[in-house]
């Protein structure tokens, strides 16, 4: 498989900005202060469809020759990426099929067909997400768009750090959560070529703690069936991510739900901004880890906001 | 009273820089779709100490002479006015008494403490209020901060349209939340001066619509105790704020209770930012009057984000 790298970046960045927002970076003194450190957090829950996967997404849409479009493209996600890959098809005008369990929230389902997306249910088992799978390539030949194990959504994610430098002199680190570790890779993608001094870290839930294991065990280990409120959180690593996270990434740090929970909270509070548990492994993460960052300038990835108002983790 | 102009505007651009963001400006492809114009949403919610408010409340203490500064400034308020003074007393260095019922939610009562200002409490009565208010000017001989009707604080507000307009072009039209009228006739000092083409409306909670009722019969009324989910907006407005809005607002647009919490959570899951209802208004006002607005490019300045996390209105 084609590992992306810069120039693959450079023409995402390019091909996907009419299709993307460029996302605010915001700051709070009061995290700082409880920190010690200086926190940017680079807000993709604001991104278009409401999560960095816009990104990926759009560069494997508009990527596709006239040819390939016209069939569509298809994926199997009960998350984000269903959800944004609906979103850059509709921009296009292409057909897009999300295989999903037919146990999936409503409001998943829903989403993707607010962007015009077809939903395919499956049963709740990977034998029977295949087989589902399989068939629509089948019948429609679109074209498969992993969430992450792939070169063209990778360098759409790596977008994201490229405009974090931008608006941001001087970083020491830059810190994403990890699930499969498509923004991760994307963050060491663009980071490892114009900044290669910015150390990068990942976080994880302790409850799905897989990409932590497989980086101390020098190998992918998968979790069988994790469980967290960090939800984004849950897929292991695959071939193309674990090749960027064993290359770049300087540590992977986990926080326990509780932590989890309470820095989600703090982030509404302070930052004024809605967002998935997900996206505040990072900060938990940092304020368990205070010694790592003390006194550093460190860009956080709030990766995504898509979340049920009416379910809130600490309601 | 001296009423502010475009110099005073100018000056206090300058003088609260430092202490103030320049708060991004949001846009949602779907709700510009509901609305059938294009929404401008300027983020006060993501203002230093969560509103507006920071704005006037710089501007007003960093205006005042060393010898005066020294005394301290105080205020009557148990909502974000307050917050925002002792944020600004503190950036000074000095101190910031707030007079707050007794009643008032711990949460405001912390807010005061935390930037480093004094609560004195005193019993719900405006009679009481006052009395305790006196009491405190005499011992300390702070210098008043009124939450709108002062020309200092107006000026300080005057900023945040004056970044929309650089941030947006060709507005046709900028809607704020009224209450005391603080925003509303910042907006219109900047904009009468330097847009004048430019429509400004007001949006009011039908159960607090006393400034609709006053611009309706051309004079000050006042409500007597109104009762609305988008508490900012129970007071009444004053002589300055009557000016502003007397002279330059094009009309006030009123919305239910029902009306303002749908605009809210719409905001919410879409913009993916926490807002006070009362920055909910102005959007339930627009979604009620679509054929004022349709086809326009229309600025909303979301005033505040400073919301009990626990108690949301839909929960």
């Amino acid at each position: 498989m084609h590992i992306p790298d810069l120039p693959d970046m450079l023409a995402a960045e390019v091909r996907i900005q009419p299709y993307i927002h460029r996302t605010p970076v915001l700051t709070s003194s009061f995290i700082n202060s409880l920190v010690g450190a200086e926190l940017f957090f680079k807000c993709e829950n604001l991104q278009k469809a409401g999560a960095f996967k816009a990104r990926g997404a759009s560069n494997a849409v508009f990527s596709l020759n006239d040819e390939q479009a016209a069939k569509g493209v298809a994926t199997h996600s009960s998350g984000n990426h269903g959800t944004c890959l609906s979103y850059a098809a509709g921009r296009r005008g292409i057909p897009c099929t999300v295989v999903m369990p037919r146990t999936a929230p409503q409001a998943k389902k829903d989403a993707v067909r607010g962007y015009g997306g077809k939903v395919v249910e499956c049963e709740a088992s990977t034998t029977s997400r295949e087989m589902v799978f399989a068939e629509v390539v089948t019948e429609t030949g679109a074209e498969f768009v992993h969430p992450y194990n792939d070169p063209r959504v990778i360098a759409g994610q790596a977008t994201c750090s490229k405009e974090l430098i931008e608006q941001v002199d001087n970083l020491d680190a830059v810190i994403a959560p990890i699930g499969g570790g498509g923004m991760v890779s994307g963050t060491c993608l663009t980071l490892s070529n114009l900044m290669p001094k910015v150390k990068i870290y990942a976080a994880e839930p302790e409850q799905a703690d897989d990409a932590y294991r497989s980086f101390k065990a020098g190998h992918i280990i998968a979790d069988d069936a994790p469980n967290t409120v960090a939800d984004g959180l849950k897929v292991p690593l695959k071939e193309l991510t674990w090749h960027f996270v064993r290359s770049h990434v300087s540590d992977i740090l986990t926080a326990s739900e509780d932590e989890i929970i309470d820095a989600m909270k703090l982030i509404w509070k302070r930052l004024k901004i809605v967002m998935e548990p997900s996206s505040a492994v990072p900060l938990a993460a940092i304020l368990k880890n205070k010694d790592v960052f003390a006194g550093r300038r460190v860009g956080i990835i709030i990766t995504g906001g898509n979340v049920d108002l009416d379910k809130l983790p600490w309601n």
